[in-house]
């Protein structure tokens, strides 16, 4: 189990929490994601250590960007 | 037809407009949903006068208020 926590910039409202949500939930390995809207600070747990590239791809494709 | 013109507070992202317009969008009679995110007027067509209170109800249930 790894947990490891990103900041993610651009999320305004409760809808781009979900999206953040949906894409990083969809990554191979990923068990949770938690995702603070203030500080942009975003958690996940995952089964083993994730790649930074696929975290980013996730967030770029909710439309957002790793800070 | 008729044209009516509201503001909306509390949008911040095109997430927020896609809810409001979805919301409106199913109000008897609205056959559009124009929505600035920036200034927060939506602009909407109906074939006839709408109740204040569906579009209040509508934007209410989007998550947001009539300013």
């Amino acid at each position: 189990m790894a947990t490891t926590t990103y900041t993610v910039t651009g999320m305004t409202c409760g809808h781009c929490v979900g999206s953040v949500k949906q894409e990083i939930g969809k990554i191979d390995g990923v068990t949770s994601v938690d995702v603070d809207l203030a500080s942009g600070r975003v958690t996940v747990d995952s089964t083993g250590e994730l790649a930074d590239s696929a975290v980013a791809a996730a967030v770029d494709e909710a439309g957002y960007a790793l800070g």
